[in-house]
């Protein structure tokens, strides 16, 4: 669940005394989300989303966050806009944390991937990707190729619980990765995090895409490989090459991918599944039993990098 | 937090085509509750609450519960009113299990007690018995005195992990309690479990009562014993007076607490507070490590239990 902040009402009475958004009728926990706690407000004017930032975030990059939003809404994205307070500002403090209001966005995520959400992913991501293009700001990907390193030290022998010998084969693979990363690839405003729970869909279509609090500047079709392995692959392990052609698809028809995105997609595919072996390796290893969040299973990114590590042409993903 | 099923957009969709709430806009789990699985569901007539029954309710019991809190929202009582479905029917099932649809309660729950929560209480509480009084199911209350033997016997000795002394206190409680418990109060619908988050408040006055999965027939006083070991208790263990008087003003504002109710004060928030204990010891014995709830701890109860067995004159709760 994700509610790690209990915001009391008076906290609450007090807070929503700087915004113009219709008495409150209702405010209510959501269990969805790791990284922060949200509540569903309900006011007089429809429904909200209020966000309390909690430690995973770093307070200096929620300018980039919020200012991305509000750009990216500008510009056609479907995505919730920060709601200004009657000083102008976004971003505000409750409970001693940054917190904001964002509008609520319609629609449901898919529980069960069907090939057509992946179509509509694709579509989403490349009108994502173009409207980043106008986006002044940047941030630096600190979960991409140079931050590796230091989760793989972080996390140390103890990948070895999780499965023999996996400690020596991740070393042998960020040397691979370090030797062969792109270097001249587009790059632009990624999500960097667009699971399926951050993409909602309505009546057949994708309805917008919300948490935008990994996103950063990366090569584009980065954001491509971490969709591709969050969407595309079934419970089994197996890669469905159809769900990976319509996420292509969907992506080329709004922007085309370049051939060397495609030539790249490989390695880019093996750097993603890295990231989220990586990072929940390390939640595994760092999450104390009892917690509120249960850590999710690295070894499920350890079977989609195995995949990867296998692929010597890119039409095994349905690219040509 | 409270969602042991996941809806799935699809299983959803068939369930919402029974429905004429408006189409479905948002669908998100709730935060709370422990007992069931509740849902924030957006519609474009509003939000509704999606409650699936889980396992520690009784199938055989939902209908009492639905049509309690139909009759009670007819009599007056603010409380959210189950919607009927196209044929009639307000208790359906989605993914298995037993479900409504009810309206959305205006309002939060209380984070921090104040005393006059504690009057708007007493009148609520009062407000709901006589409205009660109306209502021609019944359903024996499996959690009061008949109730209480099992569950010890079900804790056994685990009870002293808690606290040494712990398991031949409570026997010996029990027998006290069997010998005390009164025979002739008036009797009629409790709600049973009126905890601070299961009352709403708006604009510092009580804007309904809401999880009337407990409800049943018992000694009404019953009902305000358990609300004074929920509410009036202080951080430190110490019953706090002044929100106990006004917790009995309010109620008998509405309905006069009976002579007989008054004197049998004693015993019955003992049983009360002995309720909770042997349900919280319960859960505390069969709580896997991990689980999605925490159990409560049950040394809250354990000293609300304890005060209350030195308690000697009904003016140590501020009743007279």
């Amino acid at each position: 669940m994700a509610v790690y902040t209990e915001v009391s009402d008076d906290d609450l009475k007090s807070f929503m005394a700087s915004y113009d958004v219709g008495e409150v009728v209702g405010c209510k926990g959501i269990a969805e989300g790791v990284e922060n706690s949200n509540y569903l407000l309900q006011t007089a004017k429809g429904p909200f989303i209020l966000t309390l930032y909690e430690r995973r975030v770093n307070p200096s990059d929620l300018p980039f966050f919020i200012d991305l939003m509000e750009h990216l809404a500008r510009t056609g994205v479907k995505c919730p806009v920060p709601i200004r307070a009657n000083d102008g500002k976004s971003l505000r403090t409750l409970c001693g944390r940054p917190a904001a209001i964002i509008t609520f966005l319609n629609g449901m995520w898919p529980r069960r991937i069907e090939a057509w959400h992946c179509h509509e992913l694709g579509k989403a991501l490349a009108t994502l990707h173009i409207a980043g293009n106008s986006f002044k700001q940047q941030r630096k990907n600190d979960l991409s190729l140079a931050g590796w390193r230091g989760l793989y030290s972080k996390v140390g022998d103890s990948a070895e619980n999780v499965e023999a010998g996996l400690s020596k084969m991740i070393g042998a693979e960020l040397n691979e990765l370090e030797r062969d990363w792109p270097r001249n690839l587009i790059t632009g405003v990624i999500h960097a995090d667009l699971f399926p729970d951050n993409v909602f869909f309505m009546n057949n279509q994708c309805s917008g895409l919300i948490d935008f609090y990994f996103a950063c500047t990366d090569f584009l079709a980065y954001d491509i490989a971490i969709c591709l392995n969050a969407w595309c692959f079934e419970a089994d392990g197996a890669l469905n090459v159809t769900k990976a052609s319509r996420l292509f698809a969907g992506y080329d028809s709004v922007r085309p991918i370049e051939p060397s995105e495609r030539q790249a997609f490989p390695v880019l595919a093996r750097g993603a599944a890295m990231r989220f072996l990586l990072t929940r390796l390390y939640d595994w290893v760092n999450t104390p039993a009892g917690a509120m969040v249960k850590p999710k299973d690295p070894r499920e990114y350890l079977r989609k990098l195995k995949f990867h590590r296998g692929v010597t042409e890119i039409s095994a993903y349905g690219l040509s």
